[in-house]
């Protein structure tokens, strides 16, 4: 994490600027500053505008293709209002400029099915099929990301016809590198732009392609397309359908961000809240997206207050017992989420083999040993000290010992195993581990302090 | 996150036959395998192996080109074994074959200053000399983790002839990108090869390059750097001095790596502990690692046991008050890690903007407060039930009740506001949130608690 840097000290003051013009609606300078600032930063500065101010400055972009360029950079929240708003018409001439993927992603966000289909159907039919393929595969896969604009050409074809070539395709996105396919279309091999020029002009692009070849099929997650991109360090993935042909391929910009929203996703998913909630504006979406997770955590609580229900007499006679239950039952859900959190973390960046998880589980247990005798020799001296006067004193110190140490090393089996076992049943690790692991631990934790402290003390 | 990918599989299958083939010391099979396998591949089955294991493979390794790629694929933790095993002049004839950023960067890994000054000495002039350049610059900062080897074109170099260098630069990483400079070795544009392939081949650099480009120092973060190059889809972005000479590049596939690192830093540093005890197999150093963090929750808890002493006679009267402080805490602390998670991601990602966050900080609260509502009714009903033939029941209901709902406001004040103070006090939101926001909502939370229950009850 970095504090305010430079970037954002800048989009900031453009900020200012824009809303000082709009508020005097000087249009020729507005003008002026639209067109020298890049699509990603305007996109920025819409987000800091209100509604009203946001509106004005986006009638100002020059043309389609720059509003297309502004809406695929916004943030989904800030882009919602536009989708909603501008008219149908004007809308497919903006997602005619965008990229398909893009185009895709963006389409998919708009809820009214019948606006939908009316601005596809307003888009030229070039473009509005390559988005409704797009559209077929669900949400977060290859299928779904890929751009079908890239350049295939066949394994004869020389060196230099090839470049011109590539001149031709002005539609295709980043081409650095160009597919060689065979007389079927299928998939033989990749060449890099670069070779391409470096190469001899008559050279056939069989000669000089390389057939390590890593492709996906479009159905494959997005997070396994962005951790392959990642491991052989590609600038594009080709995506291949049952044939071997090439229908697309995933770019490293688009990885980027995935990789980003992954990890977003992981985090906010672990706290039981998910990227809606932190997209959100209104507080009543956000209640209701906690709501569930909250519950789960509410049961376990309540479990745990029937645990020390029961222990009713025991705390009537020694209420130093209660006094120290925050610290037992909170010590031992920090351990806790501190095992989870590395296991759902290893397993997402694969640093954590499920396969192989024994070793993994036994280090986890004994930190939450080694750290269960620490602060239980801690919490032990010093509930003794602080009930000198009391004759239990040494009884109590014992028993909050013990049962914070206890509740520690319970915690670290549960917070390291449970991520795993979830992995192993295919429930999402990260969704799974916060509440259940917060709450087993919590009801286990306290029972382990009660019947510890009873059979010391009583 | 994603279960069981057909790539993990493959790898596990590969390190299975490999595992196999070394027990049998079958030779020529095990090189066979190592010429097909990409040394990422091979990175990923090193980690899977055991050290004699890993040693056998390493050894089988075809030349320094093949060990430098492997090792620099390799996670840290796997590659420690042969950073201090590997004599000296092998390992600096490894090092010679990596890119220079790689071997800035996993020299660094080395912990004795002696061999590591060996290694670079051991190393030819031109090679150690750009590393030893990188490492001047501070770890996580563009200076450290450019590449020095780009190409830089003068302005009045035509398009025929740039391309004929660019044959001649063989160590250039990921050329895609061409930057052109003027007299004073000052960065004036770039130029894409894909560009540079399709104009004329008489035009001069100048005439084709665009004159928009964005660059960074290098003592800026490289987070900065990551934000940079995902907001304006860049595959490399240049690194200049303070005359705006260019000294290096940091491409996309670095980034790539980046972007999955930090999210997982600001994972593990919310829940107290790095990266050092995610790569780490010793449980001793995983405790070492948590002691401070825990210690901070610690105190917390026993200040939280201290409050709770001082209301003895309300619990020693009725002692269904302690039964309920699980749950009372809990639900605190569980919505205050939630706003705390929402807000520490948003500032890491920009979502949430530090300079605007009253409208953020009211969303939060605002969705504390309607779950406090949820939460007490549900509460103070279940107590009051639960309680039924006591006749304090109703007040027991009213004093749960509002507890747990003054706690869960108070968290999500202090979950969303702390990480926003301690970003405006430059101190890392991820570093800081999670012990303080956790401590300081159990001590405020019971307070509140039992305040409010001596009020209604006594």
């Amino acid at each position: 994490m970095q504090q305010l840097d430079t970037g954002s000290r800048r989009i900031m003051l453009l900020s200012d600027t824009i809303r000082r013009l709009i508020r005097r609606r000087a249009t020729v300078n507005l003008l002026k500053i639209v067109g020298k600032t890049h699509a990603a930063d305007l996109a920025l500065v819409f987000k800091s505008l209100n509604a009203i101010d946001g509106r004005a400055l986006f009638e100002l972009l020059p043309d389609p293709e720059t509003a297309a360029d502004v809406l695929s950079e916004m943030e989904e929240d800030v882009r919602r209002d536009y989708l909603d708003r501008l008219a149908p018409e004007r809308l497919a001439g903006i997602f005619q400029e965008m990229s398909t993927d893009d185009a895709a992603s963006i389409l998919d966000e708009i809820e009214d099915d019948e606006r939908r289909e009316e601005i596809l159907e307003l888009m030229e039919d070039e473009d509005s099929d390559g988005v409704e393929e797009l559209l077929t595969y669900p949400e977060n896969t290859a299928g779904r990301i890929m751009s079908p604009d890239f350049l295939a050409l066949p394994e004869t074809m020389e060196a230099a016809e090839a470049i011109r070539e590539l001149r031709k395709a002005s539609e295709a996105e980043m081409v650095f590198y160009v597919y060689v396919v065979d007389d079927e279309g299928r998939l033989e091999g990749v060449v890099s732009l670069r070779e391409l020029v470096t190469v001899a002009p008559d050279k056939i692009l069989e000669a000089i392609m390389s057939r390590e070849i890593i492709h996906v099929q479009p159905h494959v997650d997005q997070e396994e397309v962005a951790r392959l991109v990642a491991r052989y360090n590609f600038l594009a993935l080709p995506v291949v359908d049952e044939q071997r042909k090439i229908i697309g391929i995933v770019t490293v910009d688009d990885v980027v961000d995935i990789m980003r929203d992954e990890a977003t996703e992981d985090i906010l998913k672990m706290v039981g809240t998910s990227e809606e909630d932190i997209a959100s504006s209104s507080s009543f979406r956000s209640a209701r997206i906690r709501l569930p997770w909250l519950f789960v955590s509410w049961i376990g609580g309540m479990l745990a207050s029937r645990i020390i229900g029961h222990f009713h007499e025991a705390i009537a006679q020694v209420t130093a017992l209660a006094a120290f239950i925050p610290v037992v039952v909170g010590m031992g859900g920090n351990i806790g989420i501190q095992s989870a959190s590395i296991t759902v973390r290893g397993l997402a960046t694969h640093r954590i083999d499920p396969q192989r998880a024994w070793p993994y589980i036994g280090k986890e247990v004994g930190a939450g040993l080694l750290l269960g005798i620490v602060y239980g020799l801690l919490l032990g001296v010093a509930s003794a000290v602080l009930y000198w006067g009391d004759p239990l004193n040494i009884r109590l110190g014992i028993a909050t010992g013990l049962g914070i140490s206890t509740s520690m090393v319970l915690a670290s089996i549960m917070g390291s195993s449970l991520p795993l076992l979830f992995n192993r049943l295919r429930i999402d690790p990260a969704v799974a581990s916060g509440p259940f692991v917060t709450t087993a631990i919590d009801v286990i934790g306290v029972s382990a302090y009660f019947l510890i402290a009873t059979l010391v003390i009583l």
